[in-house]
């Protein structure tokens, strides 16, 4: 058993290990793409699911390999991108053979996201991104809650004069979003609206301006995040503050061995 | 009296009064929620009405005490939020057996943003958000003056071409609202037009970049703000000049010391 | 003429002056306003004309007793804003009488853009915008080319399929403002080229992102050029660093009167 | 040639040199703006060609001169702009008398971008603006795998619904694009798939919020990149730290002077 969990490491911290499964999720990449195109996936079809089959087991080998090479096993798991990895894989499994084609396929795509797991540096920057996002809590509920208000209210004053836009809740939620997406608001939804209740621009005008400002200031939030954690690392790396306080130090150093040199005398 | 006072302050102070109110909105939230959808009205329509009759009377209750529990009542009310709550409570209470469903509705609703007035976190950013607005203030005088001058302008210019956009001044209004959003100002807006008047586009250019280039600035002023702050509480946080200005202060100390020595012997 | 003069200023500096223009310009503002609904103006027209002619001969009174007032005259026109004035109520006269009512109704707008150069807070922040714009310059001229080179580029290119957007160099121009907002550029113009030409998407993407890069970079620069106005606003109030500075050059006088004291003994 | 070389050099380096090449570039850009016309070429057509070849011969001498001038010749083509300039001229002699009319035509609007070679403070821009793209390598390779994947994706699941917008791969990158943009993606789009299948938002709402967000993290890496260029600039220019670290530094060498006075007593 030890030496299994030995020999599985050999193989992770293998310098090949890493090139060879980027590879193979490029090919996967690939193949999907081609897949995609009905031409080729009438003619090829059947070599697309061989080579997937054949990844796909590389895939799950190498989860195992990991599983077996982490000590102990539970540590595998406290990687959230291990987790992502595995559950990529094992549901490829679980659908296998499932008559939900379009389900397979879209596991299959999302594999490609492996890569991001896969390369360090995209792995960190997605970190990066999404350790700015609990930063930017309290005012996401803020947004929530504004959202929430003004779908029952839209639901309450909308829906019999627009039931294709305010029809019920999910639907005007949908809706919202398009609105603060600036797509179409007056046009296709508030114009129509305002024809029959001439006060309605109050309740659109209202939410866009309201929801601008709350997500102009979630953009600003993520910019003041980026500039403070970029100060820190430069406040960390150019400590300059303190070299003057060394030297002062030292100055104070060289007054006291003089005032004791005028006191001996 | 004094004790009734006593007594009410104990309730606000208790640690399980401020989760029970909001619990009660969550529970307000859900319940206006659910009679948005017509089915469930229909049905459950009494149990919805009973339930938020319990609702508004504790609510009613909870302000009640507050204001017993304040001393001097008018306390109460110098902070906004009371003011807030008071209102949308008291108007429930006014709009209380009337014909008009859909404004009780409306105020239900509203009453689901008491949830920021009751959680601190929430309360602090949207005051924060409140407080950008004043320093704001003459970029947005100056942004209503274009505004009013573009529409009286517009509605000029294009009332005979295109009433449904220019037909007054709050139809001009609206549409140059639409136009800073930049939704189908060309394709529906300003085109119809431009067959018309070949020289319109001069209108609607100059609106869009004066327009932009002011809002750029509002957005541009909240950062600058928010930095600001931030800096300020950094400052605050951190005093570094002042450990540097002690350490040459106790130098300087340090010699004065040094010169009565030479100057004792 | 001296005692003109000198009755000129005194008028001029009187506190009641500028809030009485003031007054004027909110009644011409709200006047103009009125006038803009077809009913009012059909009813009170005569009455609307009268009170403009009034305003607009206190206006260029205003406006003498200012050009007498400085000193030398030349002086008045140095401020843009004098010129602004100058222009406006100059070609109120010019254009009176003459058959173009709506060029007259303009003016009368455009007057209301005096309260700017009448409130000081006004004046000043559109100064600064005004201010910010040379510091763009070379960032402007590069986006003048770009769409000057797209513009002939398109109209080659899609005049015959589209000669309602790429019709000739000005229909470009100002198809491509129209894309450069993302309005309707893909559902409008490009889809329906799109299916003539398939490799139209080159030119639009292309165009977009390089435009946006380009805009981008502007606001970034306003956003710059104000952090930058604060800084130096900021290390002018607090001059911690002299603070520091003084206080070290004063430990080194000390210590020069120490040195001469131990070489007197 | 040693002669040759150095008669180049003087040419180059003339000071009519620059500014006639620029003259020539901004007539070039005039008469492809007036070719654009046609009515114009129709009637001057010849003209318009003459007065190209005479331009695009001075052009093809100033690279040859160019090219000359600099020694070793490789230099020449060290410079990214010169590369540009010679693909240009070189491409222009190449097509000629070719009967693709347009891509001639579309050769010399791009001979107008000569320009920002020729003027220093347009190339300087250009160069930073280029120069701030490798730093945003990561998040372009993570939004092109993002792009990659929904494209795939929503080839899938809705090449039968909407084969317009996703009937195959390069259609739906060039859709996810438009959605990015935010461009009629509701109202056009989702919308209409939307009444098939009711889960559809996900995959739209999805792609959006996290584009958003990518691009948002690019555009704020594009804000911070300036900043820090610029701050680099500042503490190059005005070292103040460095002004208070000599000054205590002389203060050292006084104590040191003051230390050996006292020692020789």
């Amino acid at each position: 058993m030890n030496q299994l969990r030995q020999w599985s490491s050999q193989i992770v911290e293998h310098r090949a290990f890493q090139p060879t499964i980027i590879t193979l999720i490029v090919i996967n990449a690939i193949i999907v793409g081609l897949e995609s195109y009905r031409g080729l996936y009438d003619a090829y079809g059947d070599w697309f699911i061989r080579i997937d089959t054949i990844i796909l087991t590389i895939f799950a080998l190498e989860i195992v390999i990991k599983l077996i090479a982490a000590r102990p096993t539970t540590n595998f798991f406290k990687d959230g991108w291990n987790v992502f990895d595995f559950l990529i894989v094992a549901s490829s499994f679980i659908f296998m053979g499932s008559p939900f084609v379009t389900v397979l396929r879209i596991l299959r795509v999302i594999r490609v996201f492996r890569t991001i797991s896969m390369i360090p540096s995209l792995k960190k920057i997605v970190n990066a991104l999404i350790m700015t996002l609990p930063s930017l809590g309290t005012i996401l509920i803020l947004l929530s809650i504004m959202f929430y208000v003004f779908s029952v209210m839209g639901t309450f004053l909308f829906r019999d004069v627009a039931p294709e836009y305010f029809g019920n809740l999910q639907l005007t939620l949908l809706s919202l979003f398009q609105i603060i997406t600036l797509e179409s608001w007056a046009s296709n939804i508030m114009r129509p609206i305002q024809d029959e209740f001439w006060w309605s621009w109050i309740y659109f005008v209202t939410f866009i301006l309201a929801g601008v400002f709350i997500v102009l200031n979630l953009f600003v939030g993520v910019i003041v995040n980026n500039f403070e954690k970029i100060e820190k690392m430069e406040n960390d790396e150019l400590p300059e503050g303190d070299d003057l306080q060394d030297e002062v130090y030292l100055l104070r150093q060289e007054i006291k061995e003089l005032k004791d040199a005028v006191k001996e005398k």
